[in-house]
């Protein structure tokens, strides 16, 4: 058996279903071997980020790894951020990177690159492949160091691996992820702390926002504990008749304010709050002054478990009246942001996943979607923008008969708009709304609040993206994804219940 | 004065004329200092690689560092594969990529990564500025290191070092670059292998193609050693009456019958051939058994000087006849890759510049013009496709007197196609010509190469860029640059003349 083929054949045993690839001339083994695999499915993206944010999506919705399969150091420098935004969302990936055959590396090729430097920063896990006799094991563990860590674990195939014969696939089995829990004595010494402080909060992340945990919040909060998000979530579960906490703000100051008169900060599945950046003279922690901390579950933990560990301990009720809630009037005249969430909320189906990269549109957006239909709502976990489209690619491939919606800002668009090739080559449910403000928005807020002052005439040029104005209604046709423009409440929310009521890929350019 | 300002000060008072940018908020400041700088041109991207394959562009072509500006790790990753090929053409880059403030950096926000070790393996040189007080300095020294290294050097920008004053503009004189050039002696002792050998080659890269050093290779020529180019260059001078030696072939075994029965392999301004990938029980090295090989000048070396003082040693005649050669006829009938070459020939205008990164197109488009008028050829350096319309950028704003002609496959032209939106912002006289086949073509040719078999259905879809076919005209209206179809060698002859005779950024999508 050749190496490339046992890479593949261990990989589709552990139960990895897709391929996220932009190959090259060093893995056209692996392709073959992919060829031959039909456990496998791939997935050809036109840009390396598309593939890492695929499988990142993938990993937040199926809770299983996909492989990726990235050309050189070149390629996997391409998918880089993305793949930062999957190490903080804690994704599972099998990030699959070739490389030169090992007696070609010192004669230094135009293409040769240090492909474990570039890979170091961005994953959890690395390993180089020294022979086409370890592609097996080493497959195998790739695959259990990706759910160990949760995140990337990247291997690095050199081409002569995966076109040697004398390989083999493991049977051993493949290690599970065992995480952490709280100990009972734990429990109770935060559960004290909660009965002592007379305004606790519960910051959550992981797990503790997923479906299965969403009851042990809001018993949490009927005991008198507020429970609020961390800003990006892995995946959050919410809508209609759930218990939905808020999330912490994005601006620091406003974080502040969320967070004045807390005396208690209970961690669960995260860690302390800090500013997203540092400004001039400001805190760069967010935990008020004299509060305490205590972290009941660290990101590596199991936070569901431990917050209903928690709620029992503190004697909350066992089950709460649901909140239903009548579905707001069609929005109407100048398109806002708000519209926009109107509408969404409005014609959501159920059981929607939210791939969520809409910057400053985002917290609106949050908000006005908490009583739509149950649905996912995944973050911008790494705040590398430009992972909207890619991640919906991800959770559409993962659950084909889940509506996938993405929210992009225009800027955040435009770094990987090869997405929506993907996404129509696959015909991949995702609608993607794009919120055209023709700026970087969030930047010209930011200017101001560095200190930098008001931006001239120079800086505009840096900060705009006004000229010339992206049609993203020809982009996405261009690319084969049907798309409208709105430029009113009522043609956004007849565009939202037109495209949300019928399957395949569509865009809405939204002009606000 | 703030650190930030001392930067861009410094960077514009060592000559620093352009700034292909794309900021985030721990950059606000150097934007401010930009802001305040009218010798520093800004150049908003919407993708990272888009600046750094710009800078790459404007160095090639006016010798010069331009500088960039990133944000934070994810934003150099960005860049990362136009930096690597920056590294092989070796022109010097200040990459300017900022991070969060020094105090921040331990909370670990979404946003922190390890900038320093993403930046090493495309830098030739990485400095972290400590604080406010060392902007001055750090920045000239960036200067220096990207003029002597001739390679991207790194500056990290802590947004508090950029927002804090205290900071200074040094006046020392800055460095230049000086190269190593052969002595007497070891001239003599190549001259003297030339004059043993039956059948000599001369390999040249670096100064040895540019524009003053042309007629040396053709005094060689004349003196009977065989001149032959480097694969890809970072810029060949080239054109009708100009002697333009033949490039090796990128196939191994192509450059290795271009290479039979040489028995001695001089490199001047490289090093010995080696194959682009390594094939199954094929050679890395290619230079044939027995060959005798010398280095008259490194890549380092000035091979311009080197060449010119070798054909003094050899006495190779001074003056040589000028081959005039009449323009090509019109082509006519299906659109192929010579028919498009012969366009370009025919309408190429005096002193353009072409950005190629024509793949499968490269050798054809090469030899189709051989006697177009006088232009200057750069080439893909480092292999990492996707550097065509962001090199061509780069070279129109270096040279706006220029008519620049970027060559793109398709699956090529989609890693960074935001650059057409520059190209339009900026009004730039950029002419990009797609060879839309519609396929990684070089990929289906290097699957059976590298003894992979013939591609089945999975593999296929994995190579294959026709589902759904890419609207390029589409794509690049959408982006602000006019754009047609071309179909027939009259149609795509017709274009090329009418937009290489008016100025201003267009496209012509080839069906091929």
């Amino acid at each position: 058996m050749l190496g490339g083929e046992a890479i593949v054949g261990t990989l589709a045993n552990a139960g990895v279903t897709a391929c996220f690839a932009n190959p090259g001339t060093s893995e056209m083994h692996l392709v073959a071997a992919i060829d031959r695999e039909p456990r496998i499915r791939p997935v050809l993206t036109l840009f390396e980020g598309v593939a890492t944010g695929a499988a990142d999506g993938f990993a937040r919705i199926s809770g299983r790894p996909a492989m990726t399969l990235l050309h050189l150091g070149s390629g996997l420098s391409n998918g880089s951020a993305n793949l930062h935004n999957a190490r903080r969302a804690r994704s599972p990936i099998i990030n699959v990177v070739g490389d030169h055959a090992a007696h070609h590396l010192h004669h230094d090729a135009p293409l040769t690159s240090d492909v474990a430097g570039l890979a170091g920063p961005v994953s959890t896990w690395v390993r180089r492949i020294p022979s086409a006799s370890y592609c097996g094991d080493h497959a195998a563990e790739a695959f259990c160091a990706a759910m160990r860590t949760s995140g990337p674990a990247t291997l690095i195939v050199p081409a002569d691996s995966a076109w040697t014969d004398g390989a083999r696939i493991p049977d051993s089995p493949l290690e599970r992820r065992t995480a952490w829990t709280a100990s009972p004595a734990m429990i109770e010494q935060v559960a004290e702390a909660i009965r002592r402080a007379s305004n606790p909060v519960l910051l959550c992340n992981g797990s503790a926002l997923k479906a299965h945990s969403i009851a042990s919040l809001a018993r949490l909060e009927a005991a008198g504990v507020r429970v609020i998000a961390d800003t990006f979530a892995a995946v959050q579960r919410r809508g209609a008749g759930l218990f939905s906490p808020p999330r912490l703000p994005y601006f620091a100051e406003m974080a502040l304010d969320a967070l004045a008169g807390t005396d208690l900060i209970v961690l669960c599945g995260t860690r302390a709050p800090v500013a997203f950046f540092a400004y001039p003279g400001k805190p760069s922690l967010l935990v008020p002054e004299g509060c305490e901390t205590l972290s009941l579950a660290t990101e590596e933990g199991d936070s569901a478990l431990a917050a209903a560990l928690l709620a029992d301990a503190l004697g909350a009720p066992r089950t709460l009246p649901s909140t239903a809630v009548a579905a707001p009037d069609a929005p109407a005249g100048a398109l806002t942001v708000e519209a926009i969430g109107c509408a969404l909320a409005r014609h959501l189906p159920p059981e929607a996943v939210i791939a969520d990269d809409s910057v400053t549109a985002s917290a609106t957006m949050f908000a006005q979607t908490q009583q739509a239909a149950p649905h996912d709502w995944l973050s911008l976990t790494g705040g590398a923008i430009g992972l909207g489209m890619p991640l919906a690619l991800g959770a559409a491939v993962a659950a084909p008969e889940r509506k996938v919606v993405a929210l992009t800002g225009d800027g955040a668009g435009m770094y990987a708009p090869q997405a929506l090739w993907s996404i129509a080559r696959e015909q991949s449910d995702v609608l993607t709304i794009v919120f055209a403000n023709r700026s970087y928005r969030i930047l010209d807020i930011e200017y101001r609040r560095t200190g930098a002052g008001d931006p001239g005439k120079a800086a505009r040029h840096m900060l705009t993206l006004d000229q010339p104005v992206i049609d993203w209604t020809g982009l996405a046709r261009s690319l084969g994804v049907e798309a409208v423009s709105a430029g009113s409440a009522e043609e956004c929310d007849k565009a939202v219940q037109q495209f949300l009521s019928r399957p395949g890929p569509a865009l809405i350019e939204a002009l606000i």
